[in-house]
């Protein structure tokens, strides 16, 4: 028998990294949400690598901050480790990388939530949803208890149905050997979501002291202070190495003499893998000709020498993990505290998705995370942050936030996932966003603040900071427009000291700094702003001058696509009733039923004479029954 | 198939308070030893009260840290609080307790271990024992591991078959929602171990912001610089209070009118629980006449808001204990985070155990913690380490360490255990020690720091600090001996402070101290010793003189009981062969196996008659047979 505990505006269900973001987003817009975690202890746990950040998936954690998110904050102040990426590459690709304290960013996560105003946590398994009139109204536990709300966002990572696998030992699990949601999984499929099996896997940890450091390179963090959060103020100055060393032939030949016994291939996982994190079985297969493979040697934390063993990860049986640690330079008297593992797990096909990462079925249910098919803390937490904007919406009636491919990263994973699917765990890549020299590290604040703000997640304090920045960008930039650089003496001895060409008659320093060679800083010193400008400031001048031209190209390309976006879809479109287009095209236009001509552009199997056609249709049919959801 | 994993003087399975000691303790003693955990997360992890310490447990920390052990060590340094209780009533029951930060209290102790020689941590699920003739010789993990070893101590704590119990909702789960260990469970029953289903609960957790304490009382933590380890040096000066509230007879008829849906009481549970541990609506039930009960707020951590109602244990379903601690004064808002809950566990009869905790029927295996029936973290680190260390000594072949009831709490407690056996979870008291004048809070260094050192476990640098202590003490006993007190002016005015009968004669300083009224401060304030002495050998030498009266009868108890002790009892007696002895008696003495006449008299059904015609019969037999396991 039931019993009714309590009404919400918004329920999050999990909180890993896409539940916290979720539960916090929802609340901080206003939304009364009730978080609901299988184990209090282990929020926003990391089961997998202790590092946060990384190319494309650090501008998420700048994109999620600009936001007003949790996760740039806490790995702010929990890390050991921070390093910035590609800096000798163009902005474009440059990308921070933090090494975590895994049981301090579990805290701090924990502290913060705890303390949120309109947010209640509670542990608890959710066993099925209350459907309504074919709509989410809320939750039902094991515990029988029903919570009651406008919205739900299912974040169930890797729990639903999760089996650890090691070589042949297989049990019912979710990650870090916590409990397994399995009604929950079972009622999806019996309100007709169509769920796909996908696995993941992580490395063995090896105790510290057992580790010969002096066969490994070194990997030290950034002595330049760096951080995540546009929010942080102080930072972390001891830090702490991670090592680099290398597998070798006798690793692969382990593994190549084992490959029965990997969980991998003797069928026993069903799952698919992750491309872009494969095990080592999987990379010693797929890359046979390569004589090595990176691994790093990652702490787990400040206060433990527990040592991640990164690019690892595995499924083989205990032995063979044991004997392939053992073959690594340095690695050759490791003691394993922690065996590696693959981890199988329930995914809900994500293009049963709206772009809000509402379903398509059940109105008022979200999904986000790993459920939707994504690996990597960060794509969960990107994700996390805009179901939960997007179901406070719903619950307070005000409007949806769908960030597009030109905007964010969070744009271009959602929108992928929403419009291709993904048969593979999906992970994101700088090379899967067309305009990733406008989705840069550095501007992720420029870019999102603004929405920030406007739903309420960004504080006026820091608004009114933001502004500022901007303000003195502008500035600046108007400055440099105006200031002329005549070749004296002075500037000549700072052009050849930089190796640039000679100066051979007066310049705006405008024009002088879109050169290749020369560098703000060189610019401060031929002609100063009459107050020296903030770190950041500078870096955004010096990046929005030098790379005017392709920025301004890049601009040109997001408006020509934004058209194809503003030519809206509407809802209630019967693609059936329009004539000519290809079978496979009406198909993948009824399954994923994009919101907008562009949307449908970017289905496989949707071609341009069916985009064509599409456009013909819609513009001499009624545009003012377009209503976007 | 299995596969040889390694060879070890000690394994220990589980890493609970007991675990952690018993391994610490045998790596200390020189043993290779290996620890197996089904979670390197939650290393010492505290499922039920976050605190440690208090009437008689504080007492066995004590004795833990002057043995070598841990549990002092680390509470010292991740307290949130500290308090001595009983400071107005004499020195047998003062106690130490400190309320734990959870989380870093896992952290400190994991950290411990993991920079320890000698031993390895591992996480692993033991399935099977390796028996060979009729000894243990290792472990078989689920993974097909086999680790051989020539001893092993089992600390399964609430994990073997265990169940988590609320309201009518059951699954099979450790403590904290840990993977339950069943195999291992069904195995010792295969070898012919009789098990026991005990029960033990939790009360829920609430949110800290939703309490209102001005309704409450503070209980804040003592002024004064406290610790339990004697290698402490820094204090943790920054403490937090908890807070003292009650139940009221509403809240006593939401448990009446739910009693059905108990788990406790609908027959759900068939484990018997902990009398001095009750669960709220056993409180209610057994005490149906009092009014109120003492409910104690106590914060999980300084990083977190969660908040344990002391107090409150419950199996009750979720929704009433809503109510429950609803009703309670300042809870009248209160958020539950985690639900209380129960759960049921095997344990092993503990007569089936030495006073050693080697298990009879298997040379080799050891027992200790919760699996052995006992309830408390303190009890289980304190049988722990004595199964580690006597583990240890069984694999490096030296001599074992039994303590015996004048000695220590742990001595009580484990004769306890091995003799009397327990039908319910058994919890330490100070009303079970019959020397507990001898058994101080003061002098737990005084009484094991020759063994600690002894046994390796106690640094050079220590003991030297110890012996100093001692000596110190004897010196400062020497001189008050010596010193004439005359009834000066000075004198006369200090006793006429302290509200003490006039001083009529010169006396000897130290007679003067062992008058009720006088302090040792007075006495320095007459006759002050050379060079200033410590805190702790002042407080020595004031308990030592004062209570020297009551002191030297328990000596003289103690000396008859150690009399009796001393008769050892053949290991191959055959009691059949000893006319006159009542059935019961032979029967239980068959059973328990006592070791001494002493730990025979104490068996129950064991008649003083009995105890007679056995000693008659032992001294009319060969002692020389004697050997002591």
């Amino acid at each position: 028998m039931t019993y009714e505990a309590g009404t919400y505006d918004v329920i999050v269900i999990g909180a890993g990294h896409a539940g916290v973001e979720a539960a916090y987003a929802s609340a901080k817009r206003g939304a009364n949400t009730l978080m609901l975690s299988l184990n209090l202890d282990m929020i926003a746990f990391m089961p997998c690598n202790p590092s946060v950040g990384g190319p494309a998936k650090g501008v998420v954690v700048r994109e999620i901050d600009a936001l007003g998110g949790l996760m740039g904050r806490v790995i702010d102040k929990t890390h050991i480790q921070m390093r910035m990426l590609n800096t000798g590459k163009g902005p474009a690709v440059r990308a921070l990388r933090a090494q975590a304290d895994k049981p301090l960013y579990v805290q701090e996560m924990k502290r913060l939530l705890e303390n949120e105003t309109n947010l209640t946590m509670r542990q608890g398994m959710v066993n099925e949803l209350l459907i309504e009139n074919g709509e989410c109204k809320g939750v039902i536990t094991e515990t029988k208890a029903v919570y009651r709300a406008k919205a739900v966002v299912i974040t169930t990572g890797t729990f639903m149905r999760g089996r650890v696998i090691i070589g042949d030992l297989s049990y019912e699990s979710g990650p870090n050997n916590q409990r397994a949601s399995v009604k929950l999984s079972e009622h999806l499929e019996q309100l007709g979501f169509e769920l796909v099996r996908f696995k993941t896997g992580t490395p063995p940890r090896v105790n510290s002291h057992t580790i010969d450091y002096s066969k490994t390179e070194i990997q030290p963090g950034d002595e330049e202070p760096r951080a995540f959060s546009y929010e942080t103020t102080e930072f972390i100055t001891d830090q702490i190495p991670c090592w680099l060393t290398y597998t070798n032939e006798f690793t692969h030949k382990i593994i190549d003499e084992n490959l029965g016994l990997s969980a991998m291939y003797s069928g026993m996982i069903k799952g698919t893998g992750p491309r872009y994190c494969p095990s080592i079985e999987d990379k010693v297969v797929r890359f046979n000709d390569k004589p090595r493979h990176q691994i790093f040697l990652e702490p787990e934390g400040r206060n433990t020498e527990e040592v991640y063993v990164q690019g690892l990860s595995t499924s083989l049986p205990e032995f063979v993990q044991h004997d392939m640690v053992r073959s690594i330079a340095g690695l050759e008297n490791a003691e394993i505290m922690r065996a590696g593992y693959a981890i199988e797990y329930d995914a809900v096909v994500p293009t049963q998705l709206w772009p809000t990462l509402e379903t398509k079925k059940i109105p008022g249910l979200f999904t986000a995370g790993q459920i939707n098919g994504t690996s990597g803390y960060e794509e969960a937490a990107g994700q996390g942050i805009m179901a939960g904007i997007n179901a406070a919406s719903k619950a307070l009636d005000k409007e949806s936030v769908i960030l597009d491919r030109s905007q964010a990263y969070i744009g271009v994973l959602i929108d992928d996932l929403v419009t291709k699917g993904t048969n593979e765990p999906y992970r994101l890549l700088t090379s899967r966003a067309e305009y990733r020299l406008l989705l840069r590290h550095d501007n992720a604040d420029l870019r999102l603040t603004d929405i920030g703000y406007d739903i309420g997640l960004i504080s006026e304090e820091r608004y009114e900071r933001f502004q500022e920045k901007k303000r003195l960008i502008e500035e600046e930039k108007k400055r440099l427009q105006k200031e002329t650089v005549k070749p004296d003496d002075h500037v000549l001895s700072i052009m050849e000291e930089a190796g640039a060409a000679r100066l051979k008659e007066p310049t705006k320093a405008y024009e002088l700094l879109r050169r290749p060679e020369i560098k703000y800083d060189m610019i401060e010193r031929i002609t100063a702003p009459e107050k020296d400008l903030p770190m950041d400031v500078k870096e955004q001048v010096e990046i929005q001058v030098k790379y005017q031209g392709y920025i301004e190209k890049s601009n040109q390309q997001v408006d020509r696509m934004k058209k194809m976006e503003d030519k809206k879809i509407p809802e209630d479109i019967d693609y059936d009733a329009i004539g000519g287009i290809a079978t496979e095209a009406r198909e993948k236009l009824k399954k994923v039923r994009p919101l907008s001509v562009g949307q449908a552009s970017r289905i496989s199997g949707v071609n341009p004479a069916d985009v064509s056609i599409l456009l013909v249709y819609i513009e001499q049919g009624n545009i003012a029954k377009v209503s976007n959801e």
